[in-house]
């Protein structure tokens, strides 16, 4: 059931990592950090923020799994989980604006009510999740678990290059040959003796992984640009409604998939304190990934959830005495220059 | 037998590969290249030439050792073909003298008779070499031979740090992140599932390999200052005194490892056709280091070593129906973006 988590590590993008730009100018540049105006420095503090607390998030949320894997607690419904993930995070933004609108009062900006012009383009990413999550049924017929878990690597690159067609942002040469190491990396930090059968996948899986890649890429892609389509708008709104439509498609997941479980073993049979752990921490990472929609973009979502998987694999020897493989060093290595190249490249344009 | 090849592979730097900066010049400017005045042109030219015949020549060599070790023939004393390679290499080095004596006259530069002071430090490369493949026989008592193939990459990152440190030439940020790539890509290029092995090494095995990266990357780039110290003088007389002391020191090799072989079963014993290939390939492949020490660098060396190394397994696949693995695509992957980044970094300056 490896590929059944509670949600889709890449669903709502869980991913984490340091903020690499912000890293570098910690490291590399302290000095334009504290000659920032104070309005650029506050941004570049929000953006490391938002960007720590998704690597802390990711890094822990594949901890939970392993746990939960361990304990042998797998045995709950995943649909009904991400649709409680769904439903936490629309509450948690609804707190949040019920705060907002006691201390600011209601505006423009922070108002609940919306227009379809601008509420007609939010189900889109919960609706390529769902046929992405679907698929993902499918292409175990011609996978398996931890050949998709390498397959998936195919996200950073589907995901640069469609930040690079939907956005119209551009990367640097050394910034795209980065984002190529990225992937060659996180790959090879998570080789193993049977990885080799990956490159037997025949060409049906092959191109279900790229369709795959694809959408989860477009998705974090589409996400972005509703996000920053309109910037003053406060990220709470844009949140719930995304949120609405995510516990909507959800409903339907429950119905397509785990309806019959649902009818006869109930809601919420086989949750345990493991179960409530993943979907609160999926929560807060999802309204992590948002917030770095809204203050960064796709490529440091990207370069934090690789520096998560990193981390978490560091983290996994000590908690749970895993070894360490010569080719997570090296993988590790690729990864370590790649965020590294990733900053230098950005500076020379 | 694995690591008694006719010579160390880095003995005389048996490296190939294109000319990195030849091919950028190739792929990205070549208006560069036919607008550079002729001098400029035929220089690049000449880098050009003796950096793919080093490449070809030891991707030949690696299939050469692969068809060998099939053959089983492996049975003759590595020292007295170390011998020969020399002693072959100072013929031609004395051919080519001939032929240039004959056409220009005798001159200063490529007169034969030199200075004690000249001549001093050409031992030094040989000693080093002697001192390192006497090393080798102990570090095997701490670390298998794939192992060793694998701990060898070291020499990447000893050759980087030592041309930097003696030869006093800058790489820039990017090249320094290439080069840590190319060690990273090169490993990862040559994982198997019994590389983990290799972490359980004893700090006295990592303590001696790098010890022999650090004597091999000396050498090389010693040799390196000796042959571009004086830039006129011809390459065909630095090469002779380089052999001359090469046979002497490899004579030695045969006194202290097999005297007793060669007492007892002839010089000449167990060679083969396979034997007599290799060592033309070694002594070919030899010279074509010195060209490359002489019109490019150490760097352009150790990337021209990678290529071949890549370009051998591609061809193994062919001559000898080898599977590559996963790890060989993606640690040929990240070696192509170290070529590149290197040859980016470099325009940077």
């Amino acid at each position: 059931m490896e590929y059944r988590k509670i949600k889709d590590e890449d669903e709502d993008g869980a991913g984490a990592g340091a903020d690499i730009e912000g890293l570098r100018g910690k490291a590399f540049s302290s000095s334009a950090v504290s000659n920032m105006p104070p309005v650029e420095r506050s941004k570049w503090k929000r953006k490391t923020i938002v960007t720590l607390a998704l690597t802390v998030l990711t890094s822990s949320q594949a901890v939970l799994i392993v746990w939960s894997k361990r304990a042998g607690k797998y045995e709950y419904s995943v649909t009904t989980a991400n649709f409680l993930v769904e439903t936490l995070k629309c509450a948690l933004s609804l707190a949040a604006l019920a705060r907002i609108w006691k201390n600011e009062g209601v505006t423009d900006d922070n108002r609940l009510s919306t227009t379809l012009d601008e509420v007609s383009v939010y189900p889109i990413p919960a609706a390529l999740y769902l046929v992405k999550n679907l698929l993902q049924y499918y292409i175990f017929a011609y996978v398996d678990a931890p050949g998709y878990q390498i397959l998936k690597n195919l996200n950073i690159i589907s995901t640069g290059v469609l930040y690079r067609i939907i956005l119209k942002k551009k990367l640097s040469e050394v910034q795209w040959a980065a984002f190529i190491l990225l992937c060659a990396g996180c790959t090879t930090a998570q080789l193993n003796s049977r990885s080799d059968h990956v490159l037997q996948t025949p060409f049906q899986g092959w191109m279900m992984a790229i369709v795959m890649a694809l959408l989860s890429g477009f998705a974090g892609v589409y996400t972005e640009a509703i996000i920053k389509k309109r910037p003053s708008r406060n990220i709470n709104v844009q949140n719930f409604w995304l949120y609405v439509f995510g516990m909507a498609f959800n409903a339907v997941a429950i119905i397509i998939q785990d309806f019959d479980a649902v009818m006869n073993k109930g809601f919420f049979h086989g949750y345990s304190l493991i179960t409530v752990l993943m979907i609160l921490n999926h929560a807060l990472s999802g309204i992590a990934v948002s917030m770095v929609m809204k203050y960064a973009d796709n490529i440091v979502k990207v370069y934090s959830t690789s520096v998560a998987m990193l981390l978490t694999a560091v983290a996994s020897v000590f908690l749970f005495g895993f070894h360490l493989s010569l080719a997570f060093f090296l993988g590790a290595t690729v990864v370590s220059v790649s965020v590294y190249l990733h900053s230098v490249g950005k500076l020379q344009r």
